[in-house]
């Protein structure tokens, strides 16, 4: 369930695009009108704003507010006004750039369906002229058989990203009891040995459908005592089994693992905007409102009071207006 | 172009129905009938004769066939009745079936444009609920650090298979020409050193859109004297060096590949009725004029005399009426 709200009655795109240009028109910026506009207007409704916008004012509605916002705000405008998928392959496109930001790229291969995955990279494709698949596999260098410890582990990261990015999985529901068993104790034996034979792990989380992999993992609670994902990181966790974890995460319970991003992004360490501003752009036309209750009960907090002593100004504004009440 | 011959007035599918069906009534069947009707129709009006057949006489066409037909013409017939998507689904379940026979799989990887190759694998999920990349890297069984040098070639050929099928590959003309220097090294080092670095050679294959792989062929070619896929080759080919030629020649030339599949199906080695069934039924609705012209001009003799002299029967009936003249 979305957390946007969008007004009964709301103007025509044309009377939308007039007021965000008022507001930009001059010197200084009216935020909070372009805040209390494209806040709350939906993909569809954005979209006709931002062709409007062109057609009146004959000027890329998108490259005029990046010139008139500034840090988490323009960032956080710039990702909300494209639609999910737009958005999406944008977000990949920063991940790859950002030298290979393997969280923003495991939830977008992991939480979306396979056809939503594809709708992503058909759009990265004609964005940026390339795959995303190309985009990560191009970071995979060094030679795993002279590589060290730490290395090799990053090494099995990114040959696990690539294999998220690129299956087509099966979307069905049907799942093979046979294969639950013994992939489970595949999953087991790798990762008791701490070797995490990580072609076989690389290839269970990667290709079968998302059905098969909660059944497996389902098993490997009641066989085993634990859930894998504590299991993979029982002792002092590597790169490659905090990888794991979260694809594993994303695949069982995203909304779960949305609200802990967000519990960690306002967190004792200080605010980590980038993921605040994913997580609640993102979701906000979505799951929001599931992720704000699951983010209640284990803070104690509302997602609005910690987003409200968290930020400030205009990007506070903001991320509270899609946050909603 | 097509060698398929379609008469320019045909009965309705209903009368087809009604002809296959009488063919099929009784004692024995009368082949003749059944390939002058199916082996001079377009996929779709055999998608309606399959329709009109069901209708009429409540019974699958498909199955009918199957018990009236046996051998090499049964497996014909089979799948040449279904549409080209349909098809190839269908020739990668046997494929993965026969122990991952990879000709066929690189085959549907290389040949078949990215959002063909996606058709292929939506089809294999509706038929099979399973996607074809887990049924093939499935297969990957074995660890590569323990693994004998022949071992080690099967399990990079199979990672090669399943990062062939997996990528989505940009599908646009733009080339980048740092990266064809830079990765034409890379080949050459990898083949040079006969070690093949396989995760960046499988790298490169399977993610670069074909414009990018043949610039960088091409410039493997001007810069080291050798055409990629002979150097592959030039000393005793292990079966990873072959699997790779194999795809080369897929993205490269795939109309040259194919004839010289045929030579081969045909050749001083006896035949292979498979892959001669293979191309035929694949490309009589696509590309065989083109095949059967390189056919010609490498064997001075034409596909007809091939079939003709090789094989027998109705199924040398059907292939020729395929072949056209």
């Amino acid at each position: 369930m979305a957390t946007l709200a969008v007004p009964e009655t709301i103007p025509s795109a044309s009377e939308d695009a007039e007021q965000i240009w008022k507001a930009c028109k001059g010197w200084g910026t009216d935020e909070t009108a372009i805040i209390t506009i494209l806040a709350h207007r939906d993909a569809t409704q954005r979209k006709i704003i931002r062709l409007a916008f062109e057609e009146q004012y004959k000027e890329n509605l998108i490259l005029r507010l990046e010139s008139e916002l500034s840090g988490d705000l323009e960032r956080a405008v710039y990702l909300w006004i494209f639609d999910p998928v737009e958005r999406e392959a944008i977000i990949a496109n920063i991940a790859v750039k950002k030298n290979i930001d393997y969280q923003a790229i495991i939830e977008i291969a992991c939480v979306n369906s396979p056809k939503e995955l594809l709708a992503v990279k058909e759009e990265y494709h004609a964005r940026y002229k390339r795959s995303l698949e190309e985009d990560i596999a191009v970071h995979t260098v060094g030679d795993f058989r002279q590589a060290c410890t730490s290395e090799l582990w990053h090494i099995y990261t990114l040959a696990l990203l690539v294999s998220l990015v690129s299956t087509y999985r099966y979307d069905g529901d049907e799942t093979d009891t046979g294969v639950v068993r013994l992939e489970a104790k595949t999953l087991h034996d790798a990762i008791k040995s701490q070797t995490f034979n990580h072609s076989e792990v690389i290839r269970i989380l990667s290709t079968r459908s998302k059905a098969q992999l909660c059944a497996t993992f389902n098993y490997y609670k009641d066989e085993y005592g634990i859930p894998i994902t504590k299991a993979l990181t029982s002792e002092s966790p590597n790169e490659f089994a905090l990888a794991l974890r979260m694809a594993i995460r994303c695949i069982v319970s995203p909304q779960k693992y949305f609200a802990k991003v967000l519990e960690n992004a306002v967190g004792k360490a200080g605010t980590d905007e980038d993921a605040l501003t994913r997580v609640i752009v993102m979701h906000a036309e979505k799951d929001l409102k599931v992720i704000k209750e699951i983010f209640h009960k284990r803070t104690n907090a509302t997602l609005k009071h910690a987003v409200g002593t968290e930020t400030c100004g205009h990007y506070n504004s903001f991320l509270l207006a899609l946050v909603g009440n």
